[in-house]
């Protein structure tokens, strides 16, 4: 899945990254970036509102484990059972969230548990940076429901 | 300040607000709830979106205290700083957000926090029903900076 392909998805099926005015900045099986803008984006303190900031970061955590699956060829669906987020300076500009995987040991623990059974979870850290300091740090634990 | 006074300032600060179609639905100094409609707010599933759901449970619990604050004619701004969300069960149909202090001690720590220091912290939880069952549970940490 490419980055045009993954903004259509989204587009088409979550009305609000059409208000957010989201749009796919990097896509890679390891790391992927979203965008947004600030002015609709933005709370009474003229920052980025927390609701976006999350949304944000909660659709590029999404993204990457629903590219991964599919550059696997696992077919399914991705959703997300927790997340914890912590806003550590305001965002007074534009807003580019970050996902990566925190490291190789979480990706082969989820195919492992796919192997056993049909669903498998991962914990999943997306960062949000703003004048090159980190504002927003996001921890979303996703489940992947493989489909026979 | 009652709920038509809230939902004008929410619209005209949180243009993500006027996107989900946020509704007031109740404001008293003890508990607050927040309604948004299904269609704006749906996932690839055809449930509610996750960013939906949290923002609706950040503006119910930044709501409760905003109002909170005003009663007691304190001014200044608050501001989330940390939050954590724990999606139960999917929510298949409209969002509706209701927050309430977790406890009396709650608020009077923070009027004495107030009362030693131009900042207080409280931590307030939401929830989100569905079916009559609980579909979401958040704790937002919300910080009261007082102006003096």
């Amino acid at each position: 899945m490419n980055a045009d392909q993954l903004q259509a998805l989204l587009y088409r099926e979550i009305p609000l990254s059409v208000a957010m005015q989201l749009q796919v900045h990097s896509v890679s099986p390891e790391q992927l970036s979203l965008y947004a803008p600030l002015l609709p984006n933005r709370n009474l303190h003229g920052t980025a509102f927390a609701g976006s900031l999350y949304s944000l970061a909660t659709l590029a955590g999404w993204s990457l484990l629903t590219v991964h699956v599919a550059e696997r060829q696992w077919s399914g669906s991705v959703v997300l059972r927790h997340a914890d987020i912590r806003y550590q300076r305001p965002v007074e500009g534009d807003l580019t969230a970050t996902a990566l995987f925190a490291d190789g040991d979480s990706v082969l623990a989820l195919a492992h548990e796919l192997e056993r059974r049909q669903r498998g979870r991962i914990v999943i850290p997306v960062t949000i940076a703003h004048d090159g300091k980190l504002a927003v740090s996001f921890n979303g634990e996703f489940v992947f429901h493989r489909h026979t």
